[in-house]
């Protein structure tokens, strides 16, 4: 990902048992890998947990978030695993109405992991807070033998901040809403899956992996009616659509002709027998607005350099309720079935 | 831990590459093992995040904290990781000041970990939580394939509040204070040890894991000067000394004969060379306090449950600062070291 990584000065070119021992390699690790790059003044203070100003705003709400990354491989085109972590949690912050402001980061690492490797991801993770605003202000380290992990997991949990008066939920859809999604889908997972099966594109497909915070905040001023907001991860733009659809008692319906998804995408969802409804991104946005405020939020979008792809792809409708239908490019309607399997392991 | 534990109704007895797919299955697992035992309101809503109210007192400040837990075995005399998971954060939230309010739950799961076990350690951290007066609103799953983590890894983050006033930190120690361990030292480690080496003893030896919530809440009504707090976990006693040492830039002394031992730790200790002082704990807590409140808060320890045990084992000196020396038993003044290597990896 970058170049200049420094790589620090120590005996040990790779990660050890003593690195989670809570003693002096623990120290060592901390000081030569972690806090040089999480440099912010609550992690430094080194407490068992960090101390945070509340919302000063009346009426404000607190988001709380978690999830855990065991992204293979860990270095992919346009990412690696640190800069996921950040940005899965930020995005689930950001989806929910918030302005994300601290995160926590724990990692599992495998005896035996080289510590260029690690910083390297912590370099990157660094680099997407700031991209992303926030600030990553306690952590954890556990090392495990040699077989028992796969170099590294890394579980990240944020707090954002919820506005007064901002209200989303996936289950606040009416009919009529209209269905925008923030730019082409799958770009993610077939970018992970591009490595893994040694697919080679004419151009390089790289990972959608982006911290929504600046699209999320600059949507919300503009008073619009959002109903609700999802980024279409694990289970893809599919998974969003039937959870909005089951959760709000309404039908959707969505146009395949709308939906952007990007010619290499397709290709490789062709050859590998994928719907890239099912795949995973991890830097898109899928909005459901009321009616009258759709344009002005796609038009938004669009302006804003994550969101330049955007499509309105659809709207929930008062029929078939809890099921997603697709009108096909060629006319037909189909049901868009829940995903029953695992379609994509590990692709986040 | 349980013998009633319902496995739940599936026809997967074990965990499939689907289970983390985002699709049927996710909804299964989570509708099946972890909905019906993390039973509050805002876990059930299933957004990609919880909300929360924010602290109505003025002065108030959240404390947030996480970490990573891969004990092995997962089951142990005493507790298993899903109880650990919880104890862990719930006490670097108490040692910090803060009431325990909010926990993330984040699993990553080996392909073919059994159902059963899952629902085990699920319905023990339900009950550790019920204990402690906490409660789980958000968490995920992610699986990853046989041989590439250790049957489960459980990441928990926390939120409490601070209370407008209370401020405490291990950088606030002055010479003179007194410190006080609120029971015998050791038992953890040594219990989950006994289990990976075979050693049997006497009686049985059980983990110290517990909730130090209602213990810490109940010494913090009483007014006194405490300083600081710390529970001694990976590192041991010694690390949470040598900590404050550092960190208060004062010198420790502490006097051996009143370090709480039990016998069976001493002697599987002197069994398998290990030093009680670096042995980790899950449910003890260390305390620094001004010199005239030292036997109030002594008192105190001992009249709850969690701190029968509590003992005054030295104070914080002038001389030689940032190092920790201990008087033996037979007269002679020690320093003890800094942990050097991995005494016990997996621990938790």
């Amino acid at each position: 990902m970058n170049a200049t990584c420094p790589v620090p000065e120590s005996r040990y070119a790779q990660i050890v048992l003593g690195h989670g021992s809570g003693g002096r390699l623990s120290q060592n690790l901390l000081e030569q890998v972690f806090l040089p790059h999480f440099s912010g003044k609550t992690l430094a203070l080194l407490e068992d947990q960090a101390q945070l100003l509340p919302p000063s705003e009346p009426g404000a709400r607190l988001a709380f978030t978690t999830d855990s990354f065991v992204v293979s491989p860990l270095f992919f085109p346009g990412g690696d695993i640190g800069r996921l972590a950040v940005c899965g949690t930020v995005n689930d912050l950001c989806v929910g109405g918030a302005i994300p402001q601290s995160l926590s980061a724990a990692f599992v690492l495998e005896e035996g992991f080289p510590l260029a490797d690690l910083t390297r991801i912590v370099v990157s993770m660094a680099a997407t807070c700031r991209e992303a605003g926030v600030e990553i202000v306690t952590g954890d380290t556990k090392v495990v033998e040699r077989g028992k992990a796969d170099g590294v997991f890394i579980t990240t949990s944020g707090i954002g901040v919820i506005p007064s008066g901002r209200q989303l939920s996936i289950a606040a859809l009416h009919p009529g809403d209209a269905l925008i999604v923030s730019g082409p889908i799958g770009d993610h997972g077939i970018a992970i899956l591009s490595v893994r099966e040694g697919i080679d594109f004419e151009t390089e497909l790289v990972s959608d992996c982006a911290p929504l915070a600046s699209l999320t905040c600059a949507l919300f001023e503009l008073g619009l009616k959002i109903r609700a907001m999802r980024d279409p991860t694990r289970g893809g733009l599919s998974g969003v659509l039937q959870d909005m659809a089951v959760r709000s008692n309404v039908g959707i319906e969505i146009d395949e002709a709308r939906v952007p998804v990007r010619d290499e995408v397709r290709a490789a969802s062709d050859l590998l027998g994928l719907d890239p409804l099912y795949i995973a991104c991890e830097g898109r946005l899928v909005t459901a607005v009321a009616p009258d405020d759709a344009e002005r939020l796609l038009a938004a979008m669009r302006a804003h350099p994550l969101g330049q792809g955007a499509a309105i792809i659809g709207h929930a409708v008062t029929e078939h309720p809890r099921t997603v239908q697709m009108r096909s490019r060629i006319g037909g309607e189909r049901v868009v079935p829940v995903l029953s399997g695992e379609q994509l392991p590990r692709i986040c």
